[in-house]
């Protein structure tokens, strides 16, 4: 593939998006547990052939823990900005306020057979699923990758999604043009996978919020980096409505539970708006949020009718803390998806060139938004 | 399979239910355009064999009118009484107050191959789904059919959806354990599927409201049938809780738009109600609302921004008459899935009987609850 | 007033609705700390004086503990079934998921002047509110008594809330044409107050449920008590569409918060929808759930940023229990509405007849729904 | 009071945000129909003596068209951002999707008694109201103006309610520390009323949107103008938690409905979160949208059940031009609002300091965010 390694993140030109600091790998997995697992799938060239290729899609995996999420389910919440899109599995998440599989985002034709996926793949975690265990409930978010991809043909399959997750780690995320984000499109440019995370000061609990998106929305005059408007300046006569959306994943050790995680998803939408988006009518624009804190997780099973928990509760300079962290580390994430995406040409030979940096970078260093000699 | 045919509907030995009369067949199909198609799977016998059977699942689809659904698509609202379950392309419905396929019910895990299948017919149907023209949201709903079917096979393929479809028709619709309902269990005895209808006063604008569900809740002990608590008298001691769920589905003619359909959705709980169910905490309860209207169709690309519609204006006695027709038709409609369900032996022996009709006309009668003579 | 006394309770008669035993006193103080106060406000005879009367309303208030509920907030949730009606401060029980006031009930068009005494009496217990402390969200929930009260009048004053908070005792709920419900009517007869409670087997937590209901709903052909449809066998050719309404407030001692709240409050409709409810368009339907459990109370200001709490964990047959309960004690406190309201008449000489106990209890031994000889 | 005239609004120093034409009065009345009144009260200065001053709040009012509001109602829609607040009111326009008052906005602890004066000026304008007509709906919201005025005195009254709604027009709107602005606190800085509008382009439907709001939020590290930190420059050591809160008013006269008045009135969010907004935890950020088009009224008793709408159907360009438009006019009238507001001492010398506009506009300057030589 293009040789992602040379193009930088957000804060190696010395953007700094907000006020408070990142956690170790500005990333999702800097919240302790969090894994991601990514399989990007490249095949073909030329004309599109509905059913058999060009291939520019993939999928991308969030495990919560490194334990069974079917045994050991962790609280959770949804929340849809406009819901022109899917998120398999929302109402059981919104009913009982827990996550027990995977999260998967994936290409928007393939939610069926990635849902499907993640059924077998928790089958074969817990063989009693579906006999003498309850079922599953598989969260699979989306975004369409049709400029790019030969979308009817819906080619991840059950081996990729396996793949994503037995691949799935701890420690930096790859960014821009892989796994889910391998079709997509951002501003008119190319778009894909992004991440960022935040610490809240010990005082206020020290906890961390770590941000993973699929962006693929938005009109190349709408983008905003930092407040900076720079899409107006790199706009062109030829740029198309949108037909994007984007999938948000919020992660923290804070221990909240369903309530308090949707409104940490809310403040997500607001990092969204600061990059230009207006939510435009065809983005289905979702916001999955999940509290990693082992003192929250809820047993399949409990033992005891009641049981203990130490909760964060959410009034106050704690939650305001929490809130901020995920306004910032959602905005930032959002630009890395476009920093470290690289040109991707698909069916038909349609092409998405990657957000050109150095420009950008004057843009900015011009608009006083830039740290530099760090 | 099961000589259906020599049980009786609700109907047929006297009860009535509510006060309105029904249509023609006293099914969905009543409302005009609506076609129901089913496929039922019923394959092996013996002990459970993970994956390969024994068989007792199927999928019911409803078709919203004759034509292209995707290019015509209907007003719409899902209802979600208790989420803990699945309605796939809830969402969108949700946002955009339409929906654009069929909707299928099928049981829990074959919601990723049935949503997939649908996918693929839409594209059948719309070849320029994904490419030039948007992506399509397909609606599935679910319920578990894990007692007596190999749920982790995942049966349901994209050939038995497509005969579905292409079998829908309208007129009489086969109810019991038939299609999604072939696995199902109501109340301890046979459930799936069910149908029935009211028709509103003409003075108060003459419309149908057609319901079908797929039944698969309830704890013996609970099943009350026209307010007679006959569960309380058919229960014995080795009544297991339940672990079902109920998915429903209204129709109307009445040209309502979506916030007037989640009001009709509601009502539809009312009916659940009143079969003895109290929502118990597994039972995923989902209401979807169409109205098949034609006046009220939204066109996929809308010739000019704003379309005149005749709208049924939801407020006094017009809507409700129509909520009366959801709530009687709704409890009809389960009551006649117990009818009609004849008994089914599944994986591991497993065995749900039949309602006992003798005995529960036994019971009615008793108390005054049956119309004789007619 | 009327001889209330000499009208006996749902259970005195015989009948015994649903399964679980009740509390004590059958009613929604059984719940440990929950105190109801009323005041009645009879006054003037003869034609409506628009304005000055004659005045049939009152405030029915529900204190969730003995203490300072700003200082010690309750886990809280409302559920809108129909909301065709008002509820003074349900946006900051749903974000929030606390309450931190007393919850009144009284007639529509009193519901700004009970905010306003809410307030008053909420800053004369803490002195600090909207100066140091932050403001007071009061709960006021409404039905409308038009049709035997002068409601342009908005007769409920400060003085009379206060003194229905002062007067708030633990023990017997008076029922029927008080407070709240002074003017009310339920299925064409005098309506009002009603209440009852259950309790769940102790291996499943052994908690109460309370409920109290402000009826003011529904017509008389869809009364149904127990399942007997007793309505169509009372109802006359002179019937009118209702316009009323329904507030229900339901009281546990089991550790919920807003989540499961939010779920006994839906169940609380089952209950209603087995009395002949079909949430008609004119009947604004909500459910006001808390729980008194003194291990989930909210502080106003932690200690900490986390607390320890002990929860119920509202999977499998404890919820369940609770669900059930729900429903029995929502059914019966209508019921017990019925029963005990005398017959009132009001503004223009306009009469609400009491329900006829005795051909109701005729009704009820017909069709085998009373117990005897008890 | 302070010589407002002599402050500019954010276009008179050049300042453009976003990219549509603005209306001709740039406010909430470029929407035909829609008027505005305001009623301030300032009185006394000095210690804070509670419940009798010093007085720094009002009331502002917004009528979406010249008749009678409760004959002919207009379509609506509230969402709630973050629901640390009040919103009168907000359930039924949920349920109905309609409005049938004035909107008035107002301090905190004055709702019950604003709501209170609603009713009373409904059942002057329609004395049926109560008697043989419904109740009414009053939609009143609020922010908290505890830092500058007597909050427990509730100093707005039913008469200041009248003169509002009696005084209000079409026109240029006053802005500032006027009406329920008198007393709030934006940012750090003196907020309170601001407003804007947007044109759509005339092939895209050429619509109007106009916004009003009452900008109580928001910490001063946190103001961002056009995308400018401007906050961060000004912050200074002593700046305190935000305890503060947000209502915008959407009016349009594009045909919608609830649903699509609903998108609209999420997309006002966009715009807050673009000022700098976190919704923090004590923010309560309330959106009401309404249609004033003519063709979508709905009467209070339709003369048949079903009556001809001509609607905007929200799919594709025109609604993303409506859409752009609220995320525009909203940001706008949020900076109106500071522009505009002059320094305000209120209840123990308490001093809001008005926006340092000369240093704003040198920043803004810096960051090239200006139109120079108008």
């Amino acid at each position: 593939m293009q040789p992602q390694d040379t193009r930088p993140r957000a804060r190696d030109i010395g953007l700094r998006i907000g006020q408070l600091p990142t956690g170790p790998n500005n990333t999702i997995t800097d919240v302790a547990g969090v894994r991601v697992g990514q399989t990007t799938l490249i095949e073909g060239d030329g004309p599109l052939r509905p059913g058999r290729g060009p291939v520019r899609t993939g999928v991308t995996v969030v495990l919560p823990h490194p334990g069974n999420l079917y045994r050991d389910k962790v609280p959770a919440a949804i929340h849809v900005i406009n819901g022109f899109g899917k998120c398999m599995g929302q109402e059981q998440v919104d009913e009982l306020g827990t996550l027990e599989s995977p999260i998967a985002l994936t290409g928007t034709m393939n939610v069926g057979l990635v849902t499907d996926a993640i059924v077998a793949w928790s089958i074969r975690e817990n063989p009693d699923i579906g006999i003498d265990a309850a079922t599953v409930n598989p969260v699979v978010g989306e975004c369409s990758d049709a400029w790019l991809n030969d979308m009817q043909g819906r080619h991840v399959r059950e081996e990729h999604v396996f793949q994503a997750i037995e691949s799935a780690a701890a420690g930096p995320v790859e960014e821009g043009a892989v796994g889910a984000g391998a079709g997509m499109t951002a501003f008119g440019y190319k778009g894909g996978i992004g991440a960022s995370s935040r610490v809240t000061p010990s005082h206020l609990g020290g906890w961390t919020v770590g941000v993973l998106v699929l962006a693929n929305y938005g009109r190349r005059d709408q983008l905003r980096i930092d407040g900076v408007p720079v899409g107006q300046m790199l706009a062109t006569a030829e740029d198309v409505p949108e037909r994007g959306s984007i999938m948000m994943i919020v992660a923290t050790d804070a221990p909240l539970l369903d309530r308090g995680l949707r409104r940490l998803a809310r403040r997500a939408g607001i990092g969204l708006a600061r990059t230009g988006s207006i939510a435009g009518n065809g983005s289905g624009d979702y916001v999955i949020a999940f509290s990693a804190a082992p003192a929250v997780r809820v047993p399949y099973e409990p033992p005891t009718p009641t049981l203990p928990v130490e909760l964060l509760i959410d009034t106050g300079a704690p939650i305001d803390a929490l809130f901020q962290a995920t306004v910032e580390a959602t905005e930032e994430a959002i630009v890395n998806a476009l920093f470290r995406a690289t040109t991707v040409t698909g069916r038909d030979g349609n092409t998405r060139e990657a957000l050109p940096i150095e420009r950008v970078t004057e843009l900015l260093r011009a608009a006083g938004r830039l740290v530099e000699g760090e």
